[in-house]
């Protein structure tokens, strides 16, 4: 039984300084705008997470996404968006299969990177066993084939992100390979790190030789946690984050889909981000409280196609 | 577009010989008892698919079923049926992945069956693209994988079968490869081959070599087609087939899941073999009708495994 702590997905906060003021007032903002990505991760995972993630694009706030190329449905997600040109949507690079009855393993092949790739012939299902057996050739190599898998099939990749945070897992040489193939597709990449429930420490190793005013950097990335879903729940938490936002870009992550018969057994025997979760998720940023927080709160939606332009 | 008909997967129907006759003694019931598989193929490809055959095995009246290994949803599979220790489940030789938006590949390294993967990655649509691109060995490696793969999950397979028929798709090779593996893994092997509606012409090269004395051979195989789909309905089709069963070893192949919407996205755009049609086979064999049918017809119900242990 893998430590479903492990999932816990949480971003380096780097302190607001002003580059990041620059970044604002480059996108044609005030420097005191309060500027937010809604982010729904993993499309692409389901058909359930597919049309789920479109419809809340479509009828709700959600406007970015990223989409997991090892997935299946993937390639259903290029259909689903054909009507949509502007579609804020990235590659949501993915070197695991975290789920236990729902298992694909690496675009490459496997015995290229087979580090990568678990006795059972699938993804790891968690980022250390990423970091343990993997090269930082083999993770560049499927960066790379995911990145030009997802634009094979008519997707124009608008920036990168990491699910589960892997690409933060240990590996300096994981980073690097990161921010050079954003660098290379001309995309930002998001930067990330799994850090155990929003402890904030940027790590020095991680970003070594690495220089950090060549990262387009938010000032803020939030993210439901397992602590607040057992707590005060997470439409609290989401109401709660939209009335205080901070100045600044921020980044709000979210995960998408229906509580259907497809998503309860992919999520089977996992306590959080779960069907129920994910449904909940939807529900929020498809509802009219969602749309009102937005407008009383004075915040403004930004997409990382806007700052990939900068 | 492809052609659906490459879809129709018929059965080589050999003329009722002695060897028959012992086959149908052998297995303990006289030589003129009317003998059947009731088998559900597909297991595996997804979840709908997957707890909609366990529901038509433990309810219902269908008796063995062969699973996908290539599709995300395979090791599922392994956890429905652990309470099933006699069940009649076999490798359902996969070498395609005929959807449009649900797309996976080969268990074996891409890179060391290059011709089974087309220039998108994944498996191909087609049986004729096997055939063209895809050369004995890798088909073998393949094959080899996928009995292998399921052996790793727990699964013990009773028998072999070919997806869509795609081992009797034109080379030879292909057969023997397949007939080899049912022999060294000690099962057997159903004879199948793609022909169109129902014509029945045993193709002598496509068995060049092959003692045919060595191979277990059913004496009726039966599936619905998309003619029968439009015409007559299923639910007739299968109720004349039980009353005009004839003596013998028959095998009724069907595929069973539910009209839901996972399944629905998965057979996107076709006109047969959807989520309609599978439901229609899930209700049929699941009814009190369908178990009257076989009583009062004087059918007996075999499975792969007793025919494996001759």
């Amino acid at each position: 039984m893998k430590n479903l702590s492990t999932l816990i997905l949480v971003l380096i906060v780097f302190q607001v300084n002003a580059q990041q003021r620059n970044l604002a007032e480059k996108l044609g903002y005030a420097p005191n705008d309060k500027l937010l990505i809604i982010h729904a991760d993993d499309i692409g995972l389901a058909h359930s997470e597919n049309i789920a993630t479109v419809a809340a694009m479509k009828n709700g706030v959600v406007n970015s996404t990223s989409i997991m190329m090892p997935s299946p449905w993937a390639t259903e997600v290029a259909e689903l968006v054909k009507d949509m040109p502007d579609i804020d949507l990235g590659v949501h690079i993915t070197l695991t299969d975290e789920w236990f009855n729902y298992r694909w393993g690496p675009i490459s092949s496997k015995s290229e990177v087979s580090g990568l790739v678990g006795e059972d012939g699938y993804f790891h299902f968690d980022c250390a066993s990423v970091a343990q057996n993997a090269s930082p050739e083999e993770v560049e190599k499927e960066m790379r084939a995911q990145i030009d898998a997802a634009i094979a099939i008519g997707i124009k990749p608008t920036h990168l992100d990491s699910h589960m945070g892997c690409v933060f897992s240990g590996r300096p040489e994981f980073v690097a390979s990161y921010l050079r193939l954003a660098e290379e597709y001309g995309i930002p990449a998001m930067v990330v790190e799994e850090l155990y429930q929003g402890v904030v420490v940027p790590n020095q190793e991680l970003f070594a030789g690495i220089d950090l005013n060549q990262v387009k950097i938010v000032d803020n990335v939030a993210i439901g946690s397992p602590e607040i879903y057992d707590s005060i729940g997470l439409s609290a938490y989401y109401t709660d984050l939209l009335k205080n936002l901070q100045p600044g870009l921020n980044v709000l992550l979210i995960h998408v889909a229906y509580d259907d018969e497809e998503m309860r057994a992919i999520t089977t025997r996992f306590d959080h981000w779960h069907a129920r979760w994910r449904q909940k998720d939807f529900d929020f940023f498809t509802s009219e409280r969602a749309k009102k927080l937005l407008e009383e709160n004075n915040i403004k939606l930004v997409t990382w196609k806007e700052i990939g332009k900068l």
